[in-house]
């Protein structure tokens, strides 16, 4: 058994992009979101029919963190689908919601997949939006072999990689290696708007590199950064210590302090791992 | 008059690319660099042939900004061009060394085109590498018109935009698009270095760009750094401070002080301008 028939809750960026990419291959679509236009946007875009309440083998919760729970509430409450995942950039906070409003465990795979662009909304999905991009999954003790096994069908109709992690351990992971960099590169790029004409001008590539996610939405990372608080203040912390350190040390002619940070930030850098093949550099 | 002898002194990245670019357009390019493998790298890739004293109409004196001041005063002591720059990224330091060392300031016009590579040395070098690029002028009250033109010409040869500034400025300006952004790039890889297996594996695109720069290499960047500390510390201090603030509304659960921070962040990057057409996006 296979998904022939999926329902993407929730037409933005990543819900529109899942939906296009399982068009692809075939399968049957169907679409809601309490925004109509954003289904209309989707629909006119090839990603599916609207969803008039048919079952399916598989509902893909592509909504804002914090309402992730009740929408798998009353979607399970209609029976809508076999199993349920979702794509909240956080994990612990919506599985918390789920057990608390009395959700059906076996059935959900709580998911995430690491992709997105500045941009936002229907118009700006793609279908290889996921392609060669991991995709965290963090199935519970409760969650059903068959539902893992619809979900990592998802995964790989979607061209992502799936990774199986913790919901704890991966939300500190994503403070790691995405919400905090999007904070410090919000603080970088912050320092430029009092800077003088002159300096701008002089602006580089490397700036550009260092800030080009600072211009994602600030009310959507809000959101992203407030069910994720802790961790990624932990990060956070250990970022500003570093920098305030290094401009002691600057102050003080000390720049073996510095050069240190420096090493340490090579060799951090050298444990990310290559992009995949053929992705456009900036998404 | 024009350009048809030129020096380069110093034959590393910059040296090497800025050789590469004037012997395109036609220019007699003569090389030197205190390490004789240098040379040779630079002469097999067709940057120029060895100096060996001939009179040349610009010298490019493109070594560690800690040691402009001193070629500079031997050039002129051999009546070794008409005129002479610097590619030094800081310009106060180099111009004081100058002044100490009783240099002629009237032919010394301070240079820095603003254009690198994470790889140094005449190996990484192109003769693409300043085009469409900034390249900072800071001629001082002393410097000749004649010697003005000269370097424009070589910045115009380059493909790169001569913008005119003042050192102290110019020092301020690279600190904030240019320094600071390295070092908090160095910091976000830094906090990478002891991160989970499976965080790494989470990493996507918006962290590579973040820590792009990172991957400098460190002595170099200690030299730069140790030019422009004041500058440097400065704009440290502000973006440790922002971060520390917002672990700590994390923390309180205040989300309008981080949010602030990254609608400061969308305004600040709004700033800067966009990358020049057809240029590679990681250079």
């Amino acid at each position: 058994m296979t998904i022939e028939k999926a329902l993407v809750v929730g037409t933005g960026l990543i819900g529109t992009s899942a939906a296009l990419s399982l068009r692809e291959k075939g399968v049957t679509v169907h679409l809601t979101d309490i925004d109509e236009d954003a289904v209309r946007v989707a629909r006119e875009l090839g990603a599916g029919r609207e969803w008039t309440g048919e079952d399916v083998d598989l509902a893909v919760i592509a909504v804002p963190p914090h309402l992730v729970g009740e929408r798998l509430a009353a979607l399970q409450k209609q029976g809508a689908a076999r199993a349920y995942t979702d794509v909240a950039s956080v994990k612990a906070g919506p599985i918390a919601d789920a057990e608390r409003l009395g959700c059906d465990l076996i059935s959900y795979v709580p998911g995430h997949p690491l992709a997105g662009r500045e941009r936002s909304g229907p118009a700006a999905a793609r279908a290889g939006l996921f392609a060669g991009r991991p995709w965290a999954l963090c199935p519970g003790n409760e969650t059903a072999a068959e539902a893992l096994r619809l979900t990592r069908e998802l995964v790989s109709l979607c061209g992502a990689e799936a990774v199986t992690v913790g919901a704890a351990e991966h939300d500190s992971a994503v403070a790691l290696v995405s919400h905090a960099p999007h904070v410090a590169a919000s603080a970088v790029a912050a320092s430029l708007e009092d800077g003088e004409d002159v300096a701008l001008r002089l602006a580089g590539q490397g700036l550009r590199d260092v800030t080009r996610i600072a211009a994602g939405n600030p009310l959507l990372w809000r959101k992203i950064l407030a069910g994720n608080a802790l961790p990624v203040a932990a990060v956070l912390d250990r970022i500003a210590a570093d920098l305030a350190a290094a401009a002691s040390a600057l102050r003080a002619g000390d720049l073996d302090d510095v050069t240190d940070l420096l090493r340490r930030g090579v060799d951090g850098h050298g444990r990310i791992p290559a992009a995949p093949a053929g992705r456009p550099v900036a998404g």
